[in-house]
């Protein structure tokens, strides 16, 4: 499906959810091995009483959002800015909400308002500066 | 190694660099399976003409050592800003500074400015805040 043209105010509303395997990768990937997001043992002793996924985990829906759907192909990313306020976890239902807050057509540049909703509890906060040469 | 107490105007420095295997279990991890990523012919086409790895990929790496090496174990990450300003690529040496640039001891709390250099060349630029129990 072709994405029109990106507009201010437009809103985007995009599920999801990471499976423990994801974290494995994540940690792989990354070289974060920290045991508050693989170790449920570790992490029982702690105040998050179980595992946690790695902020920039969960941060990274923006970036799949960005590049393949929203705007999507062609998306060059400029910032990110991540306030982490609750944590997340693997196995459970987010919801990312995308709102644009400011666009700058002569710069094919927007600046969106990121976060992520468990239900109505904000766990990520946030704003991205993106460019895109045809949408934006 | 134990780490002290970390001080106002301390500078961590650490080395480090991706491969495209870890590019590629970045995008399985994430779902973020952007072709400018991945696929050399498609990168060839664009303004970056070799895949330049994922944004949040190079900024992993303030989390990792934030939670694994400085100040390590423990730490909770609260917030983090990111300015993509030079693509950054596997199998290629990179060094993330860190600096601290103010401390809330009665918070247990610092702002540390983040940054990833290719040598003189700034890929990455922002700061962090973290919270760390025992070490701040």
């Amino acid at each position: 499906m072709e994405v029109n043209k990106i507009i201010l105010g437009e809103v985007f509303a995009y599920a999801f959810s990471f499976k423990q395997e994801d974290v494995e990768l994540f940690a792989k990937a990354t070289g974060d091995y920290n045991p508050i997001h693989l170790d449920s043992e570790y992490a029982s002793k702690t105040m998050f009483k179980t595992p946690i996924i790695h902020g920039f985990l969960g941060g990274s829906i923006f970036s799949k959002v960005f590049g393949t759907i929203w705007p999507g192909e062609g998306t060059i990313y400029l910032k990110q800015d991540l306030k982490f306020l609750s944590p997340m976890r693997a196995n459970h239902s987010y919801l990312a909400k995308f709102e644009v807050t400011e666009v700058f057509p002569e710069k094919n540049r927007a600046l969106v308002k990121t976060s992520v909703f468990d239900d109505d509890r904000i766990c990520i906060a946030g704003q991205a500066v993106i460019i895109h040469p045809t949408k934006l």
